[in-house]
């Protein structure tokens, strides 16, 4: 993908964000770009292959928010990053004359993606990749539903700390009128904790469970020095609802 | 490795092919630079060290093809990528004023491979660089042997997905005379099969075997949704003939 | 990381030394980074960021050297490399105009060294960033006692292929008096070993444990083609004492 991308435009500056998505795992993908996305430059053009339906029907896109290009399959792994971000525009890559001369059936990486990004980052238009579409596709992990005082979310990632990710933000929880009080409730498995609100892992005692903003913006259960994944054996697409408590 | 190439040579750009090369598997990590090297732009050099001699006697060279240079352990890893372009020359690396001032016995990669490459990147004409040799070693996996009806080849790598890469291009199986028809015979440990040749994995019913031209031009056995390494207990080394059926 | 480094400063030249470094591990960070950091360009900035006290008191540090700018907390993790290339100041990242504008608590890589490293390679001068300190931390890993006839270390790390790496210098044996002999006395967990210093794994028989300085240039025990750390179930932070046989 970045010899392609040189050949095209050499003077791009490539940066890789990670290479350790798990197979097929789009949430996982998702995260990881809307956890860095923001933080490039205006303009930045991001490239996010995490592509089980590569070979079928599903589209290749291009979303252009306010302050970026996401390009990559349409099955949600750009839209968690390019929602926050606000989308503009999104089209479906179909000018084959912006694409390698042959297209294999398991690697759109190398043949559709690295070039769009390419002829993108050195001048090309994103009209000129193909028509725009309305009904991309955002899975459930892109929005959870706010209601009064109740965010309905969903696990995005566990990480290597068995730290629970959900893909709820501090700004859905303020839009929900939970407050910024020193407890959450939190319903993971149709059961319902208790957790401290904290802004550190280190605020907790020693294997207490809290909630936190991490660093990537999205809310977080944790275990001081433990693994809250442990506590519910949660998994990534696992609901989570965050509320007052009583 | 990269110091050393930005020190001597600051305006080379740099491209990670991979580091997951498993150690000393030299024909891992030749299928690898195969698969990329031809997306490169003409003129690219490619280093690869996997280097099981290392601090013996092997040589170390450089293999000039039309269109890239090959700098790397004498020992095939360069050859399965330089044959496919075509070889034009190879030199022994002996100069030693375009190394490193010391060279250890372990890292051939950081003392002599990288300031060979940055040298040559920075305008040094091959010839520089040691004496032309004839005898470069070319292992059998960087040449199957085509008869009537019949491509001996050998696998090179088994991979995370259980799908079996051969070293046999279609090419090959044209030049034997074996017709693009809908299956192909294939045996691999004194067993044959018979299977259907396809573009794609999900052209195949679930679970059902398939032979197919891989993203990385090599021909390939998978089980569509399967592991195909489980139909054999095939590894890499394994001889693998291909023909038509009867 | 890498993003906020190219907004600051586009054309910094940016190199990854390695990300594997094992989890809270900074004497293996610190290794790494001292084997790497010789070979760039003079001037180069290095950024570790092996942070297991991110978020409480431990302070963000700026090492400047007679060769190059060392970027990362004070744990020690940056002066293993430093000490070998001569300390010439060191200060406390205290500025926060040279920061991002939010600090997390968990991510001082993104939020505080790479602004630094960016804000240093296009043209702030170190005294910017914070007051100098002299008590930054070294822990006894970065410094080997010299005694007549002995050197004092640590085991630094132990490799993929079981050899054993201490922190111990070519130098400081010579300092000690111990002589390029052709076996060197080593005692680790109490026990008493007598090596063959040689050059190369394969100068010894197989099987057969000795000494040699590393292409890192710490001085470590191997086994030939097998497991130095099977001889005495050594792991990182264990002593090992050099000396002359008797």
């Amino acid at each position: 993908m970045k010899a392609i991308i040189l050949s095209i435009c050499p003077e791009a500056s490539l940066v890789d964000i990670t290479h350790n998505v798990e197979k097929f795992d789009v949430r996982m993908g998702a995260f990881v770009l809307a956890s860095a996305s923001a933080y490039f430059e205006k303009g930045a053009i991001h490239v996010a292959v995490v592509d089980p339906g590569v070979g079928t029907k599903r589209r290749p896109i291009l979303v252009e928010t306010e302050s970026a290009y996401f390009l990559g399959p349409d099955n949600g792994v750009l839209l968690l990053a390019a929602l926050k971000e606000g989308v503009l525009h999104a089209y479906n890559l179909s000018n084959r004359d912006l694409m390698l001369p042959k297209i294999s059936k398991t690697f759109h990486g190398r043949d559709i993606f690295a070039p769009a990004a390419a002829y993108l980052a050195c001048g090309r238009d994103p009209y000129e990749f193909g028509p725009q579409i309305q009904d991309w596709i955002t899975p459930s992990f892109t929005r959870p539903s706010v209601r009064v005082n109740k965010v309905f979310g969903e696990i995005l990632h566990v990480d290597d700390f068995g730290n629970v990710i959900t893909n709820v933000s501090e700004e859905q929880l303020v839009e929900a009128g939970i407050q910024a009080l020193q407890k959450l409730q939190v319903e993971v498995k149709g059961k319902t904790y208790l957790f401290k609100r904290l802004h550190a892992y280190g605020d907790a005692e020693k294997n207490e469970p809290l909630t936190l903003l991490g660093s990537h913006d999205f809310m977080e259960i944790s275990v001081n020095q433990g693994r809250a994944s442990d506590l519910f054996t949660a998994k990534a697409g696992d609901a989570v609802v965050f509320s007052n408590p009583h």
